[in-house]
C-alpha cells in the first residue's frame, strides 16, 4: 500500500500545481508552461494542444425521472431539472459532483444517439467522458495524423454550445471520448 | 440552447460555491453550511453525510500499456508507471485530469474483480465511478435504510488506503457507484 499511497501524494502534489495551472490559464490563456512540463507527444506532429479537465461523466439512463431522484433524494447531490436538447436528441439532467458533473441522457425524439445503447444496455450505464482541450482544431488535426478515428469530420457544436468531436471507443481503450473546446 | 446554458450557468455558479465549501471545509471540517442547502435527503433519516468529489473514474482495459500510450501519446495526459495493487487484484495505471483523475485497471492474479467484465467487453470500458463522501459509516448506515444494495457487508479498505463501498448498479441507475472516504 505505501506504493499506491506515495502515488497518490505524487498525483495530489500533481493536482496541485494542475490547479495553479489552470488558475494562472484563466488570467493569461497564452501561456503555455504547464504542457512544456507534460508529455512531448503533443509535439510530434509540430501541432500544439492541450488536455484539461474532466467536463462531465454521461451516464444513459433508461428512467430519467428515477435516476434524477437517486442522486437528489438517496445520495442527497444537486441535481438540475430534466432540460430537453432536441437538437442532440437527448434529454439531460446535471448531476454536481463539485470538481465535475454527471450528465444523466435519456432518449428524445426518434433519432436519438444513446437509442441504441440503452437497447443493449437495458439497465443504462456510462455511455461516454468528455475532457476538455484549450484548442480543438489543433486536436483534430493532431489526431487524425495519429490515426486516431473521429466519428464526424470536423468538430461540431455540442450540448453546451461548445464544439467537440468524439472519438471510437476502439481506439481509446473501449471508452467512448469527447473532447470539448474549453 | 439558452435553456442549456442557463444550467450551465447556473451550475457553474453552483460549482464555484461547492469549491467554495471544499476549501472552507478543509479549514473547518465540522462546518455543515453547505449541506443545509442542498437536498434534505440525507436528513430523512436522522443520519447526516454529503456527498463530495468525484475522486475518480475507474476503466478497465484489456491491454495495460496501450490503454497508458494512448493517453499519454495520443492525448498527451500525465500518467502514472503501473502499479500493482494484488490485495485488489489489479494493476493501475493512474492518468490525471487535474480536477479528477482516470484509473486504467487491468487484472492481477487470479481473482481479480474485473475480470469478468473484461470478458464481457473484451475491447474494455468503464468499470465504475468513485464519489467521495464525509463520512462513510453514516453514509452505509443511510444507505441501508434506504434499502439501496452494498456490495459488502460494511466498508473496506480500498485500494487507496481508505473505507469504501460499492453500491448495486441495478439500484444506480446501471453504474457501478464507489463511495470512498474523503
Amino acid at each position: 500500500m505505501a506504493g499506491v499511497q506515495k502515488v497518490v501524494r505524487v498525483l495530489s502534489a500533481a493536482a496541485s500545481t494542475v490547479g495553479a495551472f489552470i488558475r494562472l490559464k484563466i488570467l493569461t490563456p497564452t501561456v503555455r508552461t504547464f504542457s512544456e512540463s507534460r508529455s512531448l507527444s503533443q509535439n510530434v506532429s509540430g501541432i500544439m494542444w492541450n488536455l484539461g479537465r474532466l467536463n462531465h461523466v454521461a451516464v444513459a439512463v433508461p428512467d430519467l425521472q428515477m435516476a434524477k431522484s437517486f442522486y437528489k433524494n438517496v445520495l442527497g447531490a444537486q441535481v438540475s431539472e430534466v432540460v430537453p436538447v432536441p437538437e442532440h436528441g437527448v434529454s439531460v439532467v446535471f448531476v454536481e459532483l463539485g470538481n465535475t458533473k454527471l450528465e444523466l441522457l435519456h432518449p428524445l425524439g426518434n433519432q436519438s444517439p444513446i437509442e441504441g445503447f440503452l437497447q443493449k444496455n437495458k439497465a443504462g450505464g456510462m455511455h461516454h467522458i468528455c475532457i476538455e482541450v484549450d484548442d480543438i482544431e489543433a486536436a483534430v488535426t493532431d489526431l487524425k495524423q495519429k490515426k486516431i478515428r473521429i466519428l464526424s469530420d470536423k468538430a461540431k457544436i455540442g450540448a453546451h454550445g461548445k464544439p467537440v468531436i468524439f472519438l471510437h471507443p476502439k481506439d481509446c481503450g473501449g471508452v467512448l471520448v469527447e473532447l470539448e473546446q474549453a
